[in-house]
C-alpha cells in the first residue's frame, strides 16, 4: 500500500495513537488503513469412500492437487462460500456439513475453514481455476502432489477419523519453518490443539 | 474506496475478466482491490460460575456490555488474537480453550470466533476500550444491556450447555432483519446449524 484509498495522498507506516502496531496512515487525511487476515473456505466433498480433489490451473502451486477452496466473500457465510468455491472450481454441487478443520496460517495471514460435505451427483468437471477434477479413495490419493500443507494435514486427519462420530472439530496452526537452505523443499511445523 | 492504493489513480467499480463480482479496479494500473470479511476473535473467560464482560467505552454500542473480542491481526492465530483482545480490553490473562461458537454476520462482512477460556487470576481492570469490567453469574448477567446479538446468542448457548461435555462447536448465521420502521429496535434472525 503506497497511497490512501480515500483521498489518493501518500501513506506512511506508523503506530496510530492508542494503537499497538504499525499501520498504513494517510499523511493528508489521517485515515488508518488496517490489513487483516483473510478467510479461506472450502470442503471435503465425499462420494461413497472417495473425496473430490481439483488440480490447480493457477499459481501458487499450479499442477498440484487441492480441496476446492478459496477466499470467503463479503455478504456470504463460510458455508455458502465453501459451496460457491466448490461450484466454481469443480462445477460440483455439495451439501455442506459441519466444520471439520480450522487452521491458522499466521505467516501468510490466512485462516482456513474446511467443512465436511456430501457430493450430490457425479456431474462435475474442471472449473476455470482447475485443469482436472477427480474422486480419490484414501489409497489413490496423490499425497506427494498435494498443493498446500493445510490440505495434507486436513486429509490425514480426515482419513484417520473415518468411521468415528464426525462432529469433532480439529484446530491448529501451521507455521512455515525458517530453513538455512531456501532452495530446498518447504518445511512446515504443525501444532494441533 | 476511491483511489488505488498502489498508484493513487481513481478506481472504478466493475467486474474484472474471469470474475463474478464487482470489484474496485484501478483505471490506470488495473490493480483489482478485493474486500473480504474480517474475523473477530474473543473469548468467554470463566472464573468459577462467572464469566467476564466488558462495558464498551467506544462506539458502536458504547455503554453496552460485551465479551472481550476484536479484529484478528495478521501474524497471529485466532486463539492468540482472542487472548490479546482479552488483555487489551480487560487487562486479564486467560488460558484459551476450544472454539465455542462460530457465527457469520454476512450483512456486515464479519466472522465471529468465540473460544472457551479460563480466567487465570482476578487481577483484571478496564482497558482503553472499556469503562468497566466485571464477573457475572448467569442470574446477574445484564441480558438487556448486551452490545451485540452474536454475544447474546453465544451466552444463551453457553449457559444452556453448562455441565455438558464442552467440546461441541456451535455454528450459525446472524442476519439483520429488514424492518419497515428503521427507528425501532434492531431485529436479528438467528440460524443455528
Amino acid at each position: 500500500m503506497k497511497f490512501c484509498s480515500e483521498c489518493g495522498a501518500p501513506v506512511a507506516v506508523r503506530v496510530p495513537q492508542g494503537d499497538h502496531r504499525p499501520r498504513h496512515v494517510c499523511k493528508a487525511c489521517g485515515t488508518v488503513h488496517y490489513q487483516n487476515p483473510k478467510v479461506v473456505v472450502g470442503c471435503i466433498a465425499q462420494w461413497e469412500d472417495k473425496i473430490l480433489l481439483c488440480k490447480r490451473a493457477i499459481e501458487p502451486r499450479r499442477g498440484f492437487w487441492t480441496l476446492p477452496a478459496g477466499f470467503m466473500e463479503n455478504g456470504e457465510s463460510a458455508r455458502e462460500g465453501a459451496a460457491r468455491e466448490t461450484l466454481e472450481e469443480a462445477n460440483a454441487r455439495v451439501d455442506i456439513g459441519p466444520l471439520y478443520s480450522l487452521f491458522n496460517l499466521p505467516h501468510i495471514g490466512q485462516l482456513y475453514l474446511l467443512f465436511r460435505a456430501r457430493l450430490l451427483d457425479l456431474d462435475f468437471s474442471a472449473g476455470d481455476e482447475s485443469t482436472e477434477v477427480g474422486l480419490f479413495t484414501e489409497a489413490e490419493l496423490p499425497w506427494s502432489g498435494i498443493a498446500f500443507a493445510v490440505v495434507t494435514e486436513t486429509l490425514k486427519l480426515y482419513f484417520s477419523d473415518r468411521g468415528s462420530a464426525g462432529t469433532l472439530l480439529h484446530s491448529g496452526d501451521i507455521h512455515r519453518e525458517t530453513t538455512r537452505n531456501p532452495g530446498s523443499e518447504r518445511h512446515y511445523r504443525v501444532l494441533l490443539y
